[in-house]
């Protein structure tokens, strides 16, 4: 029942991130028709000038988190880590309106308890690449950024948004019946407070632009084409910094949140898998996927 | 000499929430005199067709929450918890414009340590049972709402507050010369962070709606006739959020905060009733009572 | 080559500070030229009658934090502290523009690692003194306060600036390719959260007045001729507050955040020595010890 009108809810928010008639997130179950496995799902262009990256996650349609994905992700970061010519990383999306979608559902429906194990661990790796990189991380998000999405641009180190009220960012994972875990809630605590994320978490919410400034999850907004202009400029002035020092501070200001993490990474495998195996939560997980085919329909 | 300073300051802030020329609040020694023990002080309403029940404290003058007041407090919210047809819980005041007064000093004043500890207990159990509440709860506050009346709306998911000026909001124990212990200030430091809280603490401090509003004490205003009404459709709202995600994310927020009180309850009634029975304290309570006397006579 | 840029970043964000064509922060070298090691660093005024000191930091020219400066502070911050009669400090500078420009560089450069650890520890001295004082702390914030002239004011129960744009106030170590310790970042999260430190810290953002204020790093700007006459005012609000209250509940505030210092203080001491007295940030200081000897010269 409660579900059921949480999705109705969900559609509203979702139908007021459409553009051109069109749903831009989440169709994830479009992932599984369209995606061809074998062209890289993340594009990276490194100017060795400047040290500076650009990852551009090009997976169509919605950037879904899959494990493919993941992994690819986290290949990337190790590559850019371990690279002493790069100092800066910013991650942005080649597709239209959207920045990513989040975790890829039909990762957690229908899946083997292992399966969803060996997708969990890779969650857990991007969110420990990202948010311990010592690199200089910038957002450029340039479209909507619902759950999974949210996070990515959670872990960097600055967040620069495209001023369109037709984007929305935020974890609303709880709208689907799902949980954020607990390294999701600190990541956004650690940038809007606990109030905002008690309530944000909560409710599930989706921000436009506007409200994501005024409460601090994103921080700055730019006309859409300045996206990624702005993040270039932005990364220049954070290069400036002497870089050992910014280092040990990030890590200073990041340590006890990923040590959290590190130290349960085992438990934290085993509470989402045996969450999201349940019956009741695979059940709501049908019918979302159901409600999505048919509004495609 | 600084205590007399204070009830001086003390006076004054009551005296801004002053309605048609009478104090609103805490004239807690009027409690003694005009209750009646045998009538109900708390009244509930639970629409079955809703599954939301309405709570309003109904012990004039100003709804203190003496040791009765509390046992039936606790008892009532028992048994919504229990409820299966009950989802959603609403605080208000049938008092005129006071939410709650907070604590009942004469709780406090001239009672041996068991009695002090027992009262304490309760006041723990009542924090206990709203703060971990499996329920949406939303404070429809009234009227003014000091000391603990301003704890029982903290404890709730969302605050609606009435926008006139002469009511008033906040932690102000620090103003009667005693502490707010340590879950009164975690409680405060989850909702406004931990500056506003240091300040409010340490001066007291009483807040008008806007100011509350302004630092997140509360999340809403409305007039004074559409609280109990904005509550009602605010209630709905979060009604349509999928329960078990909300509920697991809320107690993700709120049990580290729950466990600090859980494992230490009894060294703090021990504090509790070691510090509010000192000569100095009850010292203070009786200048504060005799201070209330005068300016009633 | 980060440094260097970062060096040019610094200087613009100095000579933005600058009054009447004159750098105001930080030329520490000066300290060595001019100090009159025999007159006193610092002047306390205490009032009897109303039990506010007023302690104005007045070493020439900018209030480097130096082993003798911080030896004097911390003798006289013992002194009022055992004083009955004293229940309130006001914290300011006799220096034209500048409250405090910080750690003193020369204290660091070219130092055994003896005596650099026998600074630091005089600098955890004075913040474990201020930050736990039972007295009621006001900074007076007349002049521009980065680095540790920004952790004296922290410090303070209450911070007020002179609203001109040319002061600047922050922890902007990292510019200096230098660290601030857990403890500074510490207090300085405890006043403007965990995002905000984040930001300024790994950037060693100095913020204008008005920044300063939007953010909470300071409560109060007043035009300059007013700051310490503010101070007074608002002192004489703070001590209405009954003491022992107010003291308790600053020390339930703070103790978690002193403590953590106090059961670290050695192993502190080792973190600083070692990183300081290491040949790169030895260089680092010594290129910007040149470069503010090249700007005066």
């Amino acid at each position: 029942m409660a579900l059921r009108a949480a999705l109705r809810g969900r559609l509203s928010q979702l139908s007021s991130c459409t553009g051109h008639g069109r749903v831009c997130v989440p169709p994830t179950l479009l992932t599984q028709q369209r995606n061809s496995s074998t062209s890289p799902k993340i594009k990276v262009d490194l100017d060795q000038s400047t040290g500076v990256a650009v990852m551009r996650m090009q997976s169509p349609p919605v950037n879904s988190l899959s494990l493919d994905f993941l992994t690819e992700l986290c290949i990337s970061l190790e590559k850019l880590e371990m690279d002493k010519g790069c100092r800066g990383l910013i991650i942005t999306s080649s597709q239209p309106k959207v920045f990513s979608a989040g975790l890829d559902i039909m990762e957690m429906y229908g899946k083997s308890p292992e399966r969803c194990g060996e997708f969990w661990k890779a969650v857990q790796e991007m969110w420990l690449k990202l948010y311990s990189s010592n690199m200089v991380t910038i957002a450029a998000i340039n479209g909507s950024s619902p759950a999974g999405g949210c996070l990515v641009s959670l872990t960097c180190d600055y967040r620069i948004m495209a001023d369109n009220p037709r984007f929305s960012i935020g974890l609303n994972e709880t709208q689907l019946g799902i949980v954020a875990p607990f390294w999701f809630k600190d990541t956004l605590a650690n940038t809007v407070g606990h109030r905002h994320t008690e309530m944000a978490l909560e409710l599930g919410l989706l921000y436009n632009p506007a409200e994501a400034l005024k409460i601090g999850m994103v921080d700055q907004l730019v006309p859409e084409d300045q996206v990624l202009s702005t993040a270039t400029e932005t990364m220049t002035k954070w290069l400036t910094i002497p870089e050992h020092a910014r280092q040990i501070t990030k890590s200073m200001m990041r340590k006890p949140t990923i040590d959290k993490l590190t130290s349960n990474r085992d438990a934290d495998i085993h509470n989402f898998v045996s969450f999201i195996t349940k019956d009741s939560i695979q059940k709501s997980l049908r019918m979302y996927l159901e409600m999505l085919k048919k509004r495609r329909g």
